[in-house]
């Protein structure tokens, strides 16, 4: 198996990939994105850290790493284009990423870029088949009907706007629409909706992939601090799409789910 | 002209819409909603105050005050239905609203149970025809391209969303959706997209009336606490629906967009 190279975000899943790699016999190689990514996590594995905007860098090291198959993982805060001190390579990325709208069309620039160079950008579910949500109840509990009616009105909205580049998430009481998650992040969707939520009756987390939505670097994902954040929220459970969707360590995240006495369920929407 | 009953919730609409009243030569009458406005705003007014769920006690306060028209203004939380005391005239009503799915549903049952009275239940814009936001600039400053091209960006998302009775605003910063506002406020969505937007590079509030919203009870509308909640969150500017959307106090606002180096602008979208 050819050498595989990490382009590492911050969370759980950049490490969870290179255990991944490692088991598979495969020899991970991670480049660390300063300031996303915590290179403390990568100690005892090839890295490199690197500024996002030093494109070149990052390619070059990548090279010389005989890298082949890469993939790109982990949380990025959409960088500040016009604060950035890109380096030559990416100088020359700068206009396509400034024209580029959405976090999806601005991953997309990245991809032809790295392919352009002979890499090929895989999914991370490519190389860590079970983080995909499987469909059907994960843990002990399941959706009552109020949970299913509320699940399908979040959907309907993920929809609207997933054809727009727009949600990542939406929260839904009892038909009403909490709150949608844009550039802000889960965690602070949930900590809203807990002031929005009326505690005991119910409430779900859906969270799908966008139309078109670029899988081989933002796929959405849940952890256990989705399930906690849930908890937090008064919420009844989550739905994710399955064979769309990351669940990271699914084992933990039903645990949890089950201790909280809340339902996680892959929809095929 | 007959008496006008004014059933108002917080903030600063219903005692614009009681002044105003007044100086058209009609005599107001408020029920003040217990727990959302502020009775002491309404001294020197015949008021009642009452709790959103004694439905019963509100039209015979509205009937023993001489009341035909009706207007609804100020903000309201969604009540948590499930633990009112409603009165039997609410108790009736109770179905009916909790079968009511977002805010224009329930909305529209409370407008018919007070029309099947006899009262007529006029917009605050009938009341108060300059509170309806112009068309174009407002004060000193106007939309630049880029501010353009994010208001359009902001109009497509919140119409699709608006579709799905969802939606009150949307904050949009160089093509990327920072934040859309469900059920949280105005307030809030400013507050977070100050934490994602980019310093010094424009963006803007776009607010616009959801497809076939109950104008009567219910537009959207901005102050200058939204001025100020703007300039604070670092964008350039205010977009609003002319025609379709309240502006609090046009000078006020005007004169903080002005300081503030924000425009406001009423757009027909």
């Amino acid at each position: 198996m050819p050498r595989l190279g990490i382009i590492a975000g911050g969370g759980a899943l950049p490490p969870l990939l290179v255990e991944a790699a490692k088991a598979s016999g495969r020899d991970p190689f991670v480049v660390c994105i300063e300031g996303a990514a915590d290179a403390a996590l990568f100690r005892g594995v090839s890295n490199v850290v690197a500024p996002v905007a030093k494109v070149g860098r990052i390619v070059e090291a990548l090279k010389g790493a005989a890298c082949r198959d890469l993939v790109l993982a982990g949380k990025l805060q959409r960088p500040d284009f016009r604060s950035l001190v890109p380096d030559l390579r990416g100088l020359r990325l700068l206009p396509r990423l400034l024209g580029a709208k959405g976090d999806d069309a601005i991953l997309r620039v990245v991809i032809e870029d790295l392919e352009s160079e002979g890499f090929k950008v895989v999914g991370v579910d490519d190389v860590l088949a079970d983080l995909l949500a499987p469909k059907g109840a994960l843990g002990r509990f399941a959706p009552n009907a109020q949970a299913e009616a509320d699940i399908a009105r979040g959907v309907v909205v993920l929809r609207a706007l997933g054809e727009l580049d727009v949600g990542q998430g939406v929260t839904v009481q009892d038909g009403i629409v909490l709150g949608i998650e844009a550039a802000e992040g889960t965690d602070a969707l949930l900590a809203r909706s807990k002031l929005l939520a009326k505690p005991g009756q119910g409430g779900v987390l859906v969270k799908l992939k966008k139309a078109g939505q670029e899988r081989r670097a933002d796929l959405p994902a849940i952890g256990t601090e989705t399930v906690q954040g849930v908890a937090a929220a008064g919420l009844a459970g989550i739905a994710i799409e399955a064979g769309g969707s990351l669940i990271l360590d699914r084992n933990a995240v039903s645990r949890a789910a089950d201790e909280a006495g809340l339902f996680v369920v892959g929809i095929a929407p």
